[in-house]
């Protein structure tokens, strides 16, 4: 199996880091690299300040096959991302005519002022994302996408945008729930862990009601292997249930 | 003014990469140390691979005056953080006496299997984080706090750990909002950004039922300023809305 592509994620915006606004983006972003078999590595989130978009930029696009961003390319002055993506390509920005033509088309001409005009302003070498929200494109340059912080805005430029990704096998993923605290079916979640290197399983703890429970999830892009790997983790769990050995939680 | 304390978080989760998992802590840990009069300056998620998180923490440790960990420090084999940590900081790990009569205490002796033992395994030098929910405790090696990923449970360490924060002077906020497009007023809004540079100005827009507006949020550590300004702020998006020269949705 070929390696999958893999994906960088840069959360730009003081909103974020302040707890004023709680992103909603990672989550999103998450779900929709995941169904496209894309792997998202790793995420970031900075404040406003050119030098922290650029830095994590350069990191990011180097390390990943994708990296996307959101947040920053609106008409206000804190709208600095395309020229930190700028900065970070060592290309010029200016006003884009095919942008230009997109933001003409829809506001009226009175309402066309220099500061919207501002998010024409795309970097050289770019192809725009098309906004089928509120037309202000995103844009993308190498392996770069750049992408609005309103999440409906973002969402639709992910639709948009998801033509040119190259996606790779599925990541699939089963779900088995226990009534068994983690401590207790450690030992043996490790062991079929360590045969089956084609999975991924991760063990998230719960409490619903008093009761402590683990949720074991897991992942691979090898079917018949998840499958299998999975009957056996039901079948830990159901054998530890009726050892008596451990205390359940029913 | 002395510079404020800054910090960096450390998300860390194969879940919250996956889309599995919609995290929460951030929010909840942003509005924390903006409380606190700390300023979060950075985030990171990584996914369960030793290498990127003992990458993540070198980078950010030296950065900030607090880093804060969530995730990883439970019993099963995907929980490696406290071993990353070690890593980074260069010293050995093992089982923690303190941590150790901690759990002995909560579990019933037959309980305490060596899959729970791993939760008292504290890197060396470490001091611990009361974990008020479950026990099982979190640690504090040099500037780096290392917290569960479970948000009832990190919330309840961020508590523990409190006293041991050095604050700042408390970033003061205020908020305009306006039934104004963003690019009606940026140009004005840039203008008296312009003049405050102890102010920070954001602008967010929204849609509500078709009426478009703008969040103005100004913050600073100056209150006289941050009450010039805002009052500014708002003369000026009342003059807009009476000067009939932009669309002013009601």
């Amino acid at each position: 199996m070929p390696s999958p592509p893999t994906a960088g994620l840069l959360l730009i915006g003081d909103e974020i880091l302040s707890g004023r606004t709680k992103d909603k983006n990672l989550g999103y972003i998450a779900d929709f690299l995941t169904g496209l078999g894309i792997d998202l590595m790793e995420a970031r989130v900075v404040a406003d300040i050119e030098d922290d978009i650029v830095a994590a930029l350069n990191a990011l696009k180097v390390r990943y096959s994708y990296v996307f961003t959101t947040g920053g390319i609106g008409p206000t002055h804190d709208d600095i991302t395309a020229d930190a993506v700028a900065k970070a390509f060592g290309v010029p920005i200016d006003h884009d005519p095919r942008a230009v033509a997109i933001l003409k088309a829809h506001y009226d001409p009175g309402m066309l002022n220099e500061a919207r005009m501002r998010m024409a302003r795309i970097p050289q070498g770019a192809s725009l994302i098309e906004n089928p929200v509120s037309k202000a494109p995103g844009f993308r340059i190498g392996n770069v996408f750049v992408m609005a912080g309103v999440p409906k805005i973002m969402q639709g430029m992910l639709e948009s945008l998801k033509p040119q990704l190259e996606g790779g096998t599925p990541m699939l993923s089963a779900n088995v729930t226990a009534f068994i605290g983690e401590g207790d079916l450690a030992k043996p979640l490790k062991e079929i862990q360590d045969r089956y290197r084609e999975v991924v399983i991760g063990s998230y703890p719960f409490e619903e009601q008093g009761r402590y429970g683990s949720h074991l999830v897991l992942r691979s892009r090898d079917a018949a292997k998840l499958a299998e790997a999975a009957a056996e983790v039901e079948a830990m769990t159901g054998s530890l249930k009726a050892s008596g050995t451990v205390r359940v939680w029913s």
